[in-house]
């Protein structure tokens, strides 16, 4: 556990040392919070819909996300190429299955995201059991996706995350109340956050983004739980002076920023294994 | 009155209570806040864009909205295959006609909206006014709209805003100063709000999926009136802080998410006959 | 130079009285940031994607602001619809050339703005001198755009912003940590701002936009400068407070609201040749 904590403040020293430039494909509701927060903690943020400059800067990025809340009719040739780019490239990048089940372009995306294997895969539960019900990979739960929000509990997406880790041979992040990192050895579960978060839209997507940031800069399993970690952190800080989700939110991206490398280690967190 | 005020607190306490899904099309412009606001009142939020997740969005739902600020080519087949689905459905569902008049693809939609018969129309009173003047209901007043800000007071929108109403058999919404609310039978003039709130991109999208939350839970009329008295009660009492737009925004979230259903069932109105 | 400031008061003054409407074709990162700077300084925002939409708004417009982040399909029949608009109706405009070099509809776009002379060019120094190279203007410098963010000094950009400048005959502002406002002919020197201005999105894209409104109301060199000494004294102000980006962004919006003519023209600054 030293060593993890040792790894996790390295992530969240050096993203801020180096900047790296993590590119997203990602919706337009949340867009605004995914960029400040990953500037908060020391990224540099571009937000690209057309399959060109996609392509491109799926290549010249540290890291790349992909959330698929907000699908645009151009998603439909933009994400297999910018999928394809990041394989080809070798390149560390985040899925963010936002609303799996719903519509026919996002169903064949993250159909085609299974053969290229994610680094990580950030959901809340009801996403995570249903993309490992799409890839095969999960037989005997279900989950009915329900607009954005999850329907089940964290712990019910512990089988499906383990499961998907173990496939892509990265990591997953459940986010929840109690939040799940897997590598699909090891389970950590990451405590802290505010009710809030379900409160303000783009915690979750934003969560994917920071992700990606540390992904530029840490192995995969260390990523997601410096970002989760981060965001239980801030999240935890911002709802002791918040007196709602207009200042939650903003109280939230100054601890994003203000957060240290001790701060974000010493978060509580559990290993267990898978 | 004593009736009406007890039907607006069970919608406000329903909304908290069974966080209804309303999902909406929207503009990006203001798309984050108006999540946020529905979250705030206790909906629960989905943007989409295209036509076959937004119909099977709009048959999930409980409510739906739609706003045409910032049309896409794609509102082109989704916003007609939606209208349609919610009509099929008898799902309740608002309609902000922003900057109606400006576009071919707007004008033909705000056109389709007659025939379907919107449960809730929520607009400026410019908007108000030239939306009754495009579906014929309303031929002694004109409306010149200018971009998407009002240049006609509340009280130059009365008849047109009945004469929807009465040809929805729904209710509908004029923001302004003083606030308009009417079913066709009956006016009622909601005060409070603030200043700031012209100054802040989205108070009024925002108010129109707020209203869609309470027509997930209550009849039109009194959805409607919820809504508004809502925002005036928050818009009062963020503005009494506010030191700018910036901390208004932010004070309006709070206040939203803070006020109970007796706050907003004695925001001060008036009754009157249309 | 005291004639200068004066202008730079009429400007802010009359922005304020007259409530110009600057319409945007702007991406979806940033607009709702735009919108809102635009609505404190006094102008009227309205975001549009859709050609004839635009073409509309690029007519009944007192001003107009292009911004090519986040580029959309559409974007590559709207804009060069737009620009001709602006052109045949000798309407002033800003033109904001993010990320320029990256994508094909992007680079065809900027190329086109050549030849129509924007009124005023807004770019962080990276932008500036790829554009200068685009338009061949510039030969003796490169600059590799990475993503959004400026990896060249102001002071670099200079000779590229007196060119561009000089060919539209309008003005060119470079954000930096010293801003730069030329017409061709003088080189003014803003200062101001905060470090937080580069940890939160949509500061340049915004400074645009507002440079937009005063563009409506002011000579193309008065009106950036107007707008770049507003951003230097609105962000020195917020970062005296900000606890962090997302209280910077609040107080920033603030500051934007309050700023007096005399706290804009007495921001500090110095003329020199160019």
């Amino acid at each position: 556990m030293d060593q993890l904590k040792e790894k996790m403040r390295q992530a969240a020293v050096t993203a801020r040392n180096t900047k790296p430039l993590v590119p997203s494909v990602t919706n337009t509701i949340t867009n605004t919070f995914v960029a400040n927060a990953q500037l908060a903690v020391g990224g540099s943020a571009a937000m690209v819909f057309v399959p060109d400059e996609s392509v491109s800067l799926a290549r010249a990025g540290n890291a790349f996300y992909i959330n698929v809340g907000g699908i645009f009719p151009v998603y439909e040739e933009t994400l297999p190429a910018v999928v394809r780019a990041l394989s080809e490239a070798r390149k560390p990048w985040v899925l963010d299955p936002v609303a799996v089940g719903i519509g026919k372009i996002r169903t064949s995306i993250l159909s085609l995201c299974k053969e290229h294997k994610p680094t990580i895969i950030r959901g809340n539960a009801s996403e995570i059991i249903a993309l490992a019900g799409l890839w095969g990979l999960h037989e005997n739960h279900t989950s009915t996706v329900r607009g954005v929000d999850a329907v089940d509990p964290v712990s019910a997406a512990r089988t499906a995350a383990v499961a998907l880790a173990k496939w892509t041979g990265g990591a997953v992040a459940v986010s929840g109340a109690t939040d799940l990192v897997t590598d699909g050895a090891a389970v950590v579960l990451s405590h802290g956050g505010s009710h809030f978060m379900e409160k303000i839209t783009g915690a979750g997507c934003s969560l994917g983004g920071v992700a990606a940031v540390y992904a530029a800069v840490a192995e995969p399993f260390v990523a997601a739980l410096t970002a989760t970690a981060l965001y239980n952190h801030a999240g935890r800080r911002a709802g002791e002076t918040a007196k709602g989700p207009g200042s939650f939110n903003v109280h939230f991206l100054d601890e994003l920023y203000k957060a240290s490398a001790d701060d974000i280690a010493d978060n509580p967190f559990e290993i267990e294994e898978a």
